[in-house]
């Protein structure tokens, strides 16, 4: 078990002690995207337009998910983040919307947890928002792109 | 607009009035999977066995997640959930965990966002708690299995 | 003190028994504004316009701001909104942003104080979001202005 | 709008980058009041004697509101406040009570959103433990006082 | 594992179905003490005769913990309290401050959690309050005194 | 009043200022348990082997509490927690379980509270899983063991 940092010795969870680590800048990108039918990806781009806003409600709700990780993810340490940046970008070959999220934090633990939560509360917005149109949307391919700083240093997806 | 119950004539958001809706039983089932390398899958298959549970503690973060959904969703309505049932499953051949969330209530709204809440919550969990072994983890095929009650009867995904 | 529900024979603070009371459909509107320079209002005027959308933001913030109100306000009693509406208008005359919100439940106590949280959340993030422009903004005239359901009936302010 | 630091280049809402900034001491001071009958008034004089203390819950709901801000205003840095200090005075000469509260900490934004947000939770308990007495309280007045610390130096209304 | 309700067959944790329930009128009735100094006893008896109102403040954080139940307790379903009220006493022959909550609902399940939430967050507030000058006091005796409403009836401690 | 540090010179409670104290390593240990029938220590015992795991969910509990304790403590300073571990064990011959938790955190404030209100929600969670087998179980004995960092040095309980 030795791999799985959030288990002490007995196999036990526990919020892992970080204080011997050093506050250095983190910053984390994480993106996922959700398949909807053409039309309601229509109504998205309709939306951008000036009513409706879709995309502008799914954003605000990306913002305060990353605020609220550590209340919905068990062992997260709280941090007090610095940035947090949600950019939405349709993508009409695929018939999705796309949900990439940029946070940053200067402090002892990384925020991976932190984009991750931010994208799902994101397209969860999303999905809320056009459900009354197409039920059968699907989120899909919610991962990690990047992260810097602390002891692992830089890593990029497929890097 | 007319198909996006969130937005009123003017395309501006608001929290639509559910007050004219009957209070029924409504039901729905939503689930998603967290694709991982095959050793990943190892640790938490071992953890299964008593040591280091994995999936213990998403359960609990699932559940918790799926009384946060009004907190989390901006237009969602609060509702007093009568059940979360939260199922985990290895799929050893897509390499993969699987979560399914079935919640269930008694009221004028649904409760889709809610089980869909629940699963983001719960692999987000499991990639927290993994995520030392395993940073390149996806998230996929979060979608709506079912759902029963209110205007729009019984609704099975590619029934 | 016979007068003040919130305490009791004693004069201590509780949250009062209304489980006699029955389900009702029960109305409020408030209302409140935020005074600001001309220059400061014509850079919301301009975010109407499609570009940092001031309102947007305020209004998904109201919305949420109306479902914490029993977490803000102690002796509130927790209720299901059934409905959350927030309107903003630029008043020119007065060189104000208005913020007028309705909120509506079943149930057995009125949702005044639903209403008034959503209108100062809403103002709040006005200001927030103003406030690297005009730091002297005031908030003003917040206040109920009708009120439906309930022993006491429709109430009108200064009807 | 380039004035607007709650926005991006093309206009999308953000928790702007603070990591560049240094941790200063932080100052700020808001004030905030609500008028009601004579009557009414007398009150709250009357609880300030020992039984039924409206502003005693009220300054609790105060400082409790302070801790939620960020959770409240989509765009607030979470920061961990070194004080909070809630002052009520009763103007006799306006019929109203009074809400002053201080806020302090150390870090890289200012705190001028924490305090406004203590002052109106303050008053909004204030309203709700009297509204049975009397519906037609108006909150008014809310502005920051005073603000030290940061780039922008030491601001004092109208000075 | 048949008598532990919050656990499936597979011995799986759960928030169990409560839909089949009838709404009851449902009352709990908890209490629990803090065992302090004499010293520090007489610091809470002066606070009652006007200044340092310890009390008062738990109070609040009492009826406010009532309805945090739902977010702390992992499978408690998420609750309409319709009265909370907290009753303090001094025992000076135990040397103690007593904590006595009632709840009250309407509802398919039971309030003993919201009760016995509410006695531990008041009586961690009364020794926040009080540890700078007794960092020894111990909470105890922290039990339900009655319950009535359900399926199980009137169930009266000791009785 | 002056030993209580939670009031200010007119008695008035409030958010005291640390910010002149130093940031320093600060841990607390607190300890409490809940007696129950020997029936149901059993079922504590069975579900540590591996089914209804009543210990796994308490743990998660208490943890996620000691995150939510400036929420709950009205006036607490909130903290970013550096670390948080959860210790449960049967006492065979009180017929109790006891739940320890350490908390540490690198700040100008203990962490006290942290670690009581961890074993409050920890023992409180272990009542709701179990309270279907046993009503009457009493929680007792909830203390802080030890402290360490800050001005008052290292205390340890009975030292």
């Amino acid at each position: 078990m030795s791999e799985l940092t959030h288990f002490d010795d007995q196999g036990q969870a526990h919020m892992v002690d970080v204080s011997a680590k050093p506050d250095t800048v983190r910053v984390a990108v994480a993106q996922g995207r959700i398949r909807m039918l053409a039309d309601t990806l229509a109504l998205v781009r309709e939306g951008r337009a000036g009513k409706g806003d879709v995309l502008g409600v799914a954003r605000i709700a990306a913002i305060q998910g990353a605020k609220r990780t550590a209340d919905l993810i068990p062992l997260c340490h709280p941090l007090a983040l610095s940035k947090v940046a949600v950019a939405f970008e349709l993508d009409e070959v695929d018939v999705a919307v796309v949900c990439r999220v940029t946070v940053q934090t200067t402090g002892p633990t990384g925020v991976e947890m932190e984009a991750l939560t931010a994208v799902q509360v994101g397209l969860l917005t999303v999905y809320d928002m056009l459900k009354a149109a197409d039920r059968g949307m699907v989120i899909t391919d919610v991962a990690l792109l990047e992260k810097q700083g602390g002891r692992s240093g830089h890593w990029v997806r497929g890097g």
